[in-house]
């Protein structure tokens, strides 16, 4: 099977189509945040989107392109809650049936956006189970669409949206961003981008932000070829553990993407109070992994410089959120 | 002395003053809240403006107006610590020294703000001692300007830009308000958007939120005459605990004002609970009264309808923001 590779154009065509169907999020700076990584800092506040994520970008994208005739059997997920959350909100949005495929030890706050959305939900073990085959035997059983998170051309020309509106932003703000920095589990989101960029500002590099010992994008993008994460790691980034990137993805970051930075989930706290402090943003751990690289982990090129940082997601529970903030 | 009353043109002219020099924040909404309201909630996020506060605009409009001659010997303001970082930032951008008089108590994230923008601070009892005597003292000596908190008309004008921005973003979304529900200490913030209002959409009818037992500005409008809170009534929200409104905003508010809704502390903490989980957004106490009231305090004519709500700060002190999360 030959794989579907989005281009610029797809994401252009995204950006039409989720015209009003999504939240134009606000760009956002402060001084001290300059200060501390001594670099000019936009925060795109991706976490402010409708469903606490940018996953309902790539979500909408895909569902408005399914037929008609083919809706009514609906869709199966397979998510750790933020695209469990697009995919239910675009879901009832266009009166499909949801079913979505989550790991056990998912955040309450995730599981409780499913259910409010009416879309059914079926657990599985992370460690011992294939979330995969769990839910393409689902969807092959039901007739539906089986929806992946992000090696999927729609969704990440979806996700790309986020991109474009940001070089619309910049483009206001006159100011051309050097590099790009952006969470990456999949790499759905940081490959949209990419896309989007390549169309609109060229200039920019993008560079991956991952977890330590999470960061197979970072070796993948230095070795030339995918790498995997040893099984058994463990970060509170709950939302971007994915084992390695994937084909699609893969095939457009090995060709946009600069490379990759790594950080501790200490990093990733303190980034997370930061954003709490200056920002009044709620940032949960996975959507603070860019923040905390552009702060603590600069490279020696994007010193100086403006920065595009991507905080992709707010679904943290509370009890988190509080610990977060109290080891501060 | 004649008060100078602000009208809708004075804050039309401080809009065109701060073009560029202070943030235009976002509108949100959220199914869910509209859902626990019983109404459709557009939340203007004044947290997210510069110094994490409303006050920056008022700070700016009057620091904007001293002349330069006059600039050197700098401004004086007493605050519990919003306009308080509003004046030290307006003062550090135009290179006025900056002297601000706080309460022992204030929150160390406000003074922290102050402290960052290089102001000098003088701590008083908030219980015994009088801030304006000390304030004006303090001005006196230095022949520095003394800049009020609300009850100033170039406060109030500047304040009423965050109306302006709302009316625009409102014409965008083809929604005229039927009401608006703003937090109220002095009133500054509520009179400026009620004068900004009654320029650009004219039926959409001003309404306070308060702490039960600083109800002041809804006892006063419902009496027809300034009501004062009794003595040592305690309420978490420090922003907003002003003893009665102030001349200039009773006269714009008189005028302007429907009414006042009155929350207890227990509501707005729910308040921030759920602006956390749904909005993403940190609000201080004071900056969600508003947002309470809304929630769960509309009145009969105010359901089903389209509601402004200003969401005015997000200066909270990370472990008491941590202890109102793990409250619910």
């Amino acid at each position: 099977m030959t794989l579907s590779i989005p281009t610029y154009e797809d994401v252009a065509a995204a950006g039409e189509r989720l015209r009003g169907a999504v939240t134009e999020t606000p760009v956002l700076r402060h001084d001290a945040l300059d200060a501390i990584a001594g670099a000019r800092l936009y925060f795109k506040a991706e976490c402010l989107q409708e469903t606490g994520s940018f996953k309902l970008r790539g979500a909408m994208n895909r569902l408005l392109q399914i037929p008609a005739t083919k809706r009514v059997a609906g869709v199966v997920a397979f998510s750790s809650g933020n695209h469990a959350q697009g995919i239910s909100r675009a879901a009832k949005r266009l009166g499909m049936p949801a079913l979505i495929v989550m790991p056990a030890d998912a955040p309450a706050i995730k599981v409780a956006g499913v259910e409010a959305d009416g879309a059914e939900i079926q657990l599985y073990d992370r460690e011992t189970e294939s979330r995969e085959a769990i839910a393409a035997d689902l969807a092959d059983a039901r007739g539906a669409v089986l929806v992946p998170s992000f090696d999927d051309a729609d969704i990440v020309a979806g996700q790309g949206t986020c991109g474009l509106e940001l070089s619309a932003q910049m483009a206001e703000r006159k100011v051309e961003l050097d590099h790009l920095i952006c969470c990456a589990g999949g790499g759905g989101l940081t490959s949209g981008i990419a896309l989007a960029l390549e169309g609109t500002s060229s200039a920019t590099k993008v560079w991956t932000a991952e977890p330590e010992g999470h960061d197979d994008w970072r070796r993948s993008l230095a070795a030339g070829a995918v790498q995997r994460n040893a099984d058994g790691t463990r970060s509170f980034c709950d939302a971007i553990l994915t084992p390695q990137p994937g084909e699609i993805t893969w095939a457009v970051g090995a060709r946009l993407f600069s490379g990759g930075h790594a950080v501790s989930d200490a990093q990733i706290g303190e980034a997370m109070r930061l954003a709490f402090r200056h920002l009044k943003l709620v940032v949960e751990p996975g959507g603070a992994a860019a923040l905390a690289a552009a702060l603590f982990a600069l490279k020696p090129e994007q010193k100086g410089t403006d920065i595009g940082v991507i905080i992709s997601g707010g679904n943290v529970d509370p009890a988190l959120f509080a610990r977060v903030l109290n080891e501060g």
